[in-house]
């Protein structure tokens, strides 16, 4: 196993696509989970690459009051590329054989912009883009990271797998994913979830509204670790 | 010394107040410096308040392209709101007496926002709003902690004391910090600048633009532990 000199991790150097929906919890990527993602990553001595969908926020929200604001229209990817210090590329230019695995942080963006569970509920469907590159990871055994909300997502692609993830103890949202045929796991928000057989890595994350960002942090930490634990693995 | 039960760290529990500008490096507070300043708040078991001014942004930058939108207004605070997901306070409201130090995260909004280095260079001037809170916390003998370019808000209110500020080695930004009285403190990414007479604490941070996120983290937590330590000096 080759480590990694100028962080003493014992991963291989390994490339990581992170899918962004936004710029803030309300309607976009939550940020402190983004940069959680990005900095764990580099921790280990990862590449992060950041894309995110070219197309129309569902809508913007004011994160000071809390409301919708009805006169104005934001970009995805524009806004992702906030978190990303501008070094973002268009979703429709992932390819799955350029990357180790894929991590979709959390955030009312992925449940409002990458799919539609903000609105749906239960009858959600999955973007189709961003389904088209979970597939592709998935058919090529890389691995598949989503934190907080974002769980959902792969809940309802590989449902038929019987895929495993967590999105904390939310019931509601567990009735959820069980009501397709996946698998909810409870986990507390240091944790993760694992499923070896679908290679799906999940935290709960700010699913704990009330967590401190160092138990985010720890969380999104365990499964970022994991995520490259699983893409050294045949 | 009291001890943080639930964090393990040397800390008696702080209340530390971050002035953020605006949400994402172009034209408002860069985003990984502001959470990795919550983050390492949390991992020393102090309490992070966040504010900002209630006021128009410069400008807007669409971060894709790097170009200012020309039909494109935000509010410094609203857009704040984004990083702190909505537990933020107008910085008119900001009261030394409440907090036992102050952090300004980096970005272009340090220097748009919240003075106008970006503009005027080495001919500055302070949001007299800024230069008011910082002004009680070092009568106070609080601590002030600024990373990135907002050092250069501490050094210009502070020149005739001397102050001493690392922006990392950016000779233009040392030279305009130099002119004015103040002392640049040349530093690596990963370590911080301590001036005890005045209890400024800074950071360079993405003043060193292509480090990685782990190394800006690292010199980040070496300011907030060098500012927790310093508000246990009487």
């Amino acid at each position: 196993m080759n480590t990694v000199a100028n962080t003493g991790t014992p991963f291989a150097p390994r490339r990581i696509a992170v899918i962004l929906s936004g710029c803030g919890v309300y309607d976009g990527s939550e940020i402190h989970e983004a940069v959680a993602v990005l900095y764990h990553l580099s921790v280990y001595g990862a590449t992060a690459k950041c894309f995110a969908p070219d197309k129309p926020q569902m809508h913007v929200v004011n994160h000071l009051t809390g409301k919708p604001a009805s006169d104005e229209s934001r970009n995805v990817l524009v806004e992702s590329a906030r978190i990303a210090r501008g070094d973002i590329q268009p979703l429709s230019e992932l390819r799955a054989e350029d990357f180790d695995a894929v991590v979709l942080p959390g955030g009312f963006g992925a449940a409002k912009n990458l799919c539609d569970f903000a609105t749906k509920g239960s009858d959600m469907h999955v973007d189709p883009q961003i389904e088209g590159v979970l597939r592709a990871f998935h058919a090529a055994r890389k691995p598949i990271g989503a934190c907080c909300i974002a769980p959902v997502i792969p809940a309802r692609v590989f449902a038929n797998s019987a895929v495993g993830v967590t999105i904390g103890n939310d019931t509601q949202t567990a009735q959820a994913i069980e009501s397709w045929g996946a698998r909810h796991l409870d986990r507390p928000v240091t944790q993760m979830a694992l499923d070896t057989d679908n290679r799906v890595v999940t935290a709960p994350a700010y699913m704990y509204g009330d967590a401190p960002i160092r138990h985010v942090f720890e969380g999104i930490g365990r499964m970022i670790e994991t995520i490259l634990t699983q893409t050294q693995i045949n």
